[in-house]
């Protein structure tokens, strides 16, 4: 389904310049990686060419390592539908290798220091293409999270202010016999050892030092040694490496909001 | 309709937190910018509100500079409606001011050298939010350029391939008499040349060096004065000032591609 | 969205008797309970006639107990947008109101075996109204269950056969540290027990005696005191009371697939 | 485009367990009836599957009446495909069964009272599924009578408070030379009467006991043979034999918004 | 939800016009008729601007016969948002004036010759507006006859073909009993005879000259005096007089695929 | 996405008469045309009927001039699925090909008098259905002309009452470097020649009398040689050829609003 609105996107009223040029003519091309990354949307591109009943021939999976100049798959069948794709199928590619490139990197960084560390996603994905960064992220070896407001209680800091305190809050919830995990964001010590208290599964520290995190979460884990600490807020790749021995997950906005996309070409031979 | 769909994808079997936690509670709440931007998104916020019955005050206008810590707007209503839309409202505004604050600054840097200058998005968008990405792009300054393979004509390699010459490509348009230009992209003297000689009303050079692009710009124009010439492939903000005296027009994938988001937060208040 | 396709199948072409038969007369109508039940589906209705700026009053709560002949809302405005939403009114209603009221019927029943008990709904649900059916069962005190296949994570028999084994699957989760619980469909006590020893957080009793579930939830429960006890398959209202005493939730495709609907009508007064 | 939605529904993000347990195994699957039913929805399931570039091969037909055990139909190819489609597919011939069955049971049981007598829907489907539901109906034997508000003339109680008499309603339509017939729901002998005598098609006689409709019956085909009676308003498989002997159809909203699904399921073989 | 899809048709990435010359001015503007018609789409067109909270005030309701000059409407709002539906505005009136009129003219025309005729419309309207021109003709006094292939039975030439004999298709209805009439399309006069013999509600005499319809018809009538003959296949305003005193219906693709637009324009004032 | 729609629209609940009728009959039929004609639309169709996976044998393409009688195509498969698509298939050539011979008439007769005249379409056309009525322009030998509101800057009357005046429109485009002409409509000598000084790419003069257009194009051209004249309003074949000789192209709304269209049938063989 959303293959198809992104083709309706790009080309709602046809490609006037391929259309007018070309008839019948057949071709195959070539996609390539310009730089070295991690791919991921292989999966995804070869859905949308088979919609147009092209023939694709898949030399990379996705998840896989690749250095600048591997060819990730070859396309063959009509020039125009070859063409109609070329920009959705690499604009795909990109975002998807970028998204997975970083949050590898991560991973691996992370991991060297605390291998059991888990690096998360959040809600802050492109709207639109949310399924596509969430999946790019779990191809790099991270979390996707939560995907929507559907599907995971969190319980945030504005929700907190109209209830009134983290007791209220929970009282809603049971999560020892639930089938969903309950999370609460919190912001301060007493926050934290309250959420721990009442029985939060999971507990994120939102915007805090790595000082801030080492102390309140070795309480929290005394009190609950259950509980899953999870860091976030400003969270980036430039101040990850000082939080990862205190926590047992951290999520970030910036895998999906700002990391920069690989570069990919499709080439007609 | 897309702000429809991305209600959907964020909520689609609703907001299970805040359906638990709340049922008509009333809420006013602010959107403040945590960082200094030029601010987009505004509008497209306020009509996502308007969608839930919310009231909303605007303080600020799309297109304007903000310092960090500057309210946006505030909205009030019913406590569910507001936290339903606080993250797709949040997720819209850090693109655009993301992409219009990089493309103002850009514009800002080049047109100090040639005060003339066009930067211009390309098609590497995210898919299913182009119309916001190229709208960002517009009200920071820059050229939205082809929204679609439906709304302007671009000969690019892939085209040359299969056709075999840009006489041949171009003989099946006449762009001086039809309501829309033609550009072609090409990646020698020759084929800059040869495009000149065919008329093309703009004509981008793909993927060369300053140096190149100051010869090959000067060639064409000695041809066909009127020619816009377009600069396009690699560049980036590092590399963009020593192309700018050479050029009509700049455009940049990484507008929209790579940018990082800019950070606003909602809060009850 | 969904009530627009909603409105999009009980009337894509218009209603040809009302349109024939009014202009722009006002009328005001009256919807009233046929029999004693638990309303559910207010909102939504409420949500409906807004879409048509007709003018609502709730009279009655979702979540509350009526008896026959209670008014709950009454509407008003344009005769024919008022008919026009009757039937998809009555419809939302008379569903929700009949899962939600065998819902809560069943979490008393079996409340008063043990107080702590849950009944969930599965995903046997409707197709294209599965979020009011949900809902129903949330509104009538039983729990939603997973919502679809991307938000929660249970290993059912046909992912045993093809992977091979319980360990195999649970390699893949690391529940402890996941924001997700893993849920485990067992159908023998081997099955149960290997389960428990690799950590599910939720193991369902599929397709059991109330014995066999006494005698395996009670091996379960000493080999991993936190593990929950969910008991499916096969359970109706008939059977349900003998499982009671030995799970921590009972799971019916019942609630939404084989519920007698409630009647609901709306008179013009 | 039903099932597209259905397929969103169930698994927008994905199929998270699945996903993850496997890659590209590919299996082969066995549907199967759990209990004695007439089967509905074979060829629904068929189209689900084949959007997935699945193999099947039904067993059975729709409409066919099978005991508990029967193999319906086999899929066969991509592991993660055959998965996701498991629930839908089950969804939906479980339901379309469910109703297609309890229609059957209730044309057979009647016919043997009257052979002619018609057994039909009524717009009581479930929102978002009315199309799989009235096909049904028309599987086992029954009428699927009026689509939407838009396919048929059928002035109610509420159209006719609103204009005041029946003879001012049928004054807008002329049935004799339109190609839709025209049906008036009554509630006493004098409506009913009336409808006669302005020439309604069908006369539906609401909320009747078989006493009144055996007299009233009787009156209104003495006045004009060729109506047809229809019989609706409260009727159940507990009441329905009584009305048989003196209606030409009828209408039950029982069917689709009361039966209960038959039990089906799928095994990987 | 029509609406929606066709704003998305002519903006979908907005009015770079208007968008780049306007912030937030307001104005008036009036849309007249360009010439004498019977006003069709006001309806339509007022839901339209409701969209965008424009206040519409119309002058002039649908169904009425205007002279050139004749104010339709007036609409006050956002300049952005007017401009935006002026020209979706202006098409839905003109295609649905000129279609309501050519009807009409015909119906006027058609009633001095046989004041009970019935002029109708076929299913060859435009693909994605067919709602709109069936309620085109039944504004100008038409019949929208069959919506579509879901609401109505009509055996034509291909069926017949297919299945053997009419009395073959008609085993499978059993109109005298049913909620829908049962039309016959037949191109002889042996066909008609056997049509009316097994009982067809309607009859449709394809493609006759008016000799034919009136012999054929005569016999018909003689057989079964109740049946409705319609006259359909080549039917133009030049022909249709001929054809009348034979026909109790006469059927015109005409009206929906070859009736000239209406003119209307809109001005800012 | 489109085809999708139309096939909802004309059978969202299945085809009653066919799927009564027929099982899995297996038929071939074919598509004739009717009239001499340019045909239009082969290649939707196509697409058209392999959504059904029937097999399709094209004998003529779009832009063929064919005779009355002439075999368009053949399509084979089950014979629900072809009677399923015949309507729309005819209602998409009927009209396509109706609007792409009388374009190609026209072009042919203008040309006769001024070889490189171009015949160009406008924005009115039919909602739901504007790519295909653009795409017969085109096939037909004329201009799409502006597709939507977003592709093309034109700026109209109610664009200048607005706004003031011409020059104070123009200051907010630069079109010597833009991607995009830019085009203004005049209605006045004065407003001509304003537009021509400002540097309009294309001036559409709008309801004039042939001896003005030709006196105001002359001194427009004298202004700005370089100017593309555009004719407009109230051009209908009657008139058009007395403005060839003083324009660079032709826009008429007829095109797509009042051309009437030509018959196909489908006959079962």
């Amino acid at each position: 389904m959303y293959l198809e609105l992104y083709l309706q996107e790009d080309s709602g009223f046809g490609d006037i310049t391929s259309d007018t040029l070309f008839t019948d003519e057949k071709v195959k091309a070539v996609i390539t990686s310009n730089s070295d990354c991690l791919v991921a949307g292989v999966e995804e591109v070869e859905k949308l060419f088979k919609l147009f009943d092209l023939e694709v021939k898949t030399k990379v999976l996705d998840g896989a390592r690749v250095t600048k100049g591997t060819e990730i798959l070859s396309v063959a069948g009509e020039a125009r539908s070859v063409l109609k794709c070329e920009r959705l199928a690499l604009n795909i590619l990109m975002r998807m290798s970028g998204i997975a490139t970083a949050t590898n990197d991560l991973v691996r960084r992370c991991r060297k220091i605390e291998p059991d560390i888990k690096i998360a996603a959040t809600r802050k994905t492109t709207p639109g293409f949310r399924y596509f960064e969430k999946h790019a992220v779990v191809i790099g070896g991270g979390e996707a999270h939560r995907l929507s407001l559907s599907d995971a209680i969190m319980i945030k800091d504005n929700h907190l202010k109209i209830i009134g305190s983290i007791e209220k809050a929970m009282a809603k919830f049971n999560s020892e016999k639930s089938t969903t995990k309950v999370e609460i964001e919190v912001t301060t010590k007493e926050q934290a050892l309250e959420a721990a208290r009442v029985g939060a599964d999971i507990i994120m520290l939102d915007n805090m030092t790595p000082g801030q995190v080492k102390e309140i979460g070795a309480e929290v884990k005394r009190l609950r040694p259950q509980t899953i600490l999870e860091i976030s807020g400003g969270i980036t790749p430039d101040n990850i490496e000082a939080y990862v021995p205190y926590a047992d997950m951290i999520s970030l906005g910036w895998l999906t909001h700002s990391t920069p996309a690989k570069d990919f070409s499709m080439e007609v031979v």
